[in-house]
């Protein structure tokens, strides 16, 4: 959208998401025709989980952002692709049964039950392995390239998703359930589990937009926003919905005694903090301007999605 | 030996590795003493393999190498971090039931007896990523830096040690053992689970001295040299060697029936073929003066080491 042009609607951003994913998906498929030589089980390992059904939310993200500051959209492609790698790694690795034992996954056998666990676990590390790579070897700019691989880096790393997953698989809810510091503990494992990747999608695509210090500052505070609102709505439409639904199993949280917003706050009080989280997005999009006015709808979107 | 430089004795270029060792563990703690926020027992099961006994032989090749070309040694310490980063990974990986199922590692009980299977995956998750974070925030050049973190993820992903290793667990030595097609099989496997990782030092190292490209070509074909030299001698040693020398199971490979130097051409032929590539490898660092002296030797060292 351009400075005069009409508000989005919900529909319009949507078509763009779909469209961002398809472009996505090509990127990726472009980048693993150019692996020569690796064993075909192993890509088809990758392939299975990288281009199953989903929705490509950090790619839409990071493009969006990318346009929120200026930039083309297709600016922030290299960046997409490497989230997604990450992202789709952290899922491979998260199912298998020696995390959360999943056997389902966006509504299909996880990775490891249609191949087994030791190439589910390779699959992930060459996904892991390969984000950094596609950054170093597609991004024109080896400023930039270097900027985005410590971003992407830190946002993955021992200080943010993979910390985050073993805070909230090593550290029983039961330590933190109850006492006062538990929505401060809960936030802070959002904040590393999903918000720290959630955030770097959307910086990682103002900066592949040229983003101004100041515009960054911006995208980080709706950042760190929309990941918050991400895992609200995870956490809700777990404990609302049904398998069918959300294409895997629903309801686990409670079953199994977890630390969540429901959990903790009851529904309604988590509703709450997600329209709260949802408004700040929406002050720092309006602070961005007309250009930004997609990536506001998309947080709307995201905050009412029901799988 | 060369020319006009007096001769490292096999002891002097030993003291080289291990005064090169210190380095890259003092390096490596500095940069995880900057990771902040981290969950403490992801950062003990980290340091718990990063830092256990070893002999850090691929940053010596990155860091002689680096001085084969007539680099300071210390310019090729962010390779030889983030080179140990991964190697740490692939080992703690490796060893999950899943994959090679080992509990001893270097003489000490593997990271996922001491830490449990999730702590483990993901310690090594994170030292993957590490890997390339380190060189994108510690390499003062960024074109260095990005051609740096090219190399590594190309020796590591789908078609370098990631894919070797999927090879090695998952395609069984039955389908190839006997065959004419066998040896270049078992090189095959190895160019890629061991070779592209050592050869990826040499050639880190090299570039991190400012290689030109003829010499970049020289330490690329003794990097081939190198790593499967230092597979048949693996392959050597678990035929011949005992628990107590290794460190870990001796005499596994023929137990399982995996395909080996050793199984596939006899004791005899394995040490011939590993005396040719020795041979290559110290004509390589002939041809590149005498500053390659002490790389040469860690060779010849490396060809005779007992564990």
């Amino acid at each position: 959208m351009a400075a005069s042009a009409p508000v989005a609607s919900n529909s319009n951003v949507m078509d763009m998401v779909k469209s961002f994913a398809t472009q996505t998906d090509d990127f990726l498929r472009r980048f693993l025709a150019n692996v020569h030589d690796a064993p075909p089980l192993l890509m088809e390992s990758i392939s299975y989980s990288l281009f199953g059904p989903g929705k490509r939310i950090r790619p839409a993200l990071a493009m969006l952002s990318c346009r929120a500051v200026g930039g083309d959209v297709t600016l922030a492609l290299p960046a997409a692709a490497a989230l997604e790698f990450i992202h789709c790694f952290s899922l491979v690795h998260d199912d298998l049964p020696a995390m959360d034992n999943d056997d389902l996954r966006r509504g299909r056998p996880t990775n490891h039950k249609v191949y087994g666990d030791a190439v589910a676990i390779l699959a992930g590390d060459a996904m892991n392995t390969m984000a950094f790579e596609l950054l170093a070897t597609q991004v024109p700019d080896p400023v930039l390239a270097v900027r985005l691989i410590r971003e992407l880096g830190i946002a993955t790393g021992a200080a943010g998703m993979i910390g985050g997953q073993v805070l909230d698989t090593c550290y029983p809810a039961e330590k933190s359930r109850g006492t006062q510091g538990s929505l401060e503990h809960l936030q802070h494992i959002h904040r590393m589990k999903t918000g720290a990747l959630i955030n770097a999608a959307c910086r990682m695509g103002a900066l592949s937009g040229g983003a101004s210090d100041t515009d960054l500052q911006t995208i980080d505070a709706l950042g760190r926003a929309v990941g918050l609102a991400f895992q609200i709505v995870d956490d809700v439409l777990d404990a609302t919905s049904t398998a069918e639904n959300l294409g895997k199993k629903a309801g686990k949280d409670a079953a199994i005694g977890k630390l969540t917003y429901p959990t903790l706050l009851g529904l309604d009080k988590s509703r709450e903090h997600l329209a709260q989280q949802v408004q700040i997005a929406r002050d720092m999009a309006e602070r961005l301007g007309p250009l930004a006015e997609p990536l506001a709808q998309l947080v709307v979107e995201l905050a009412q999605r029901d799988h």
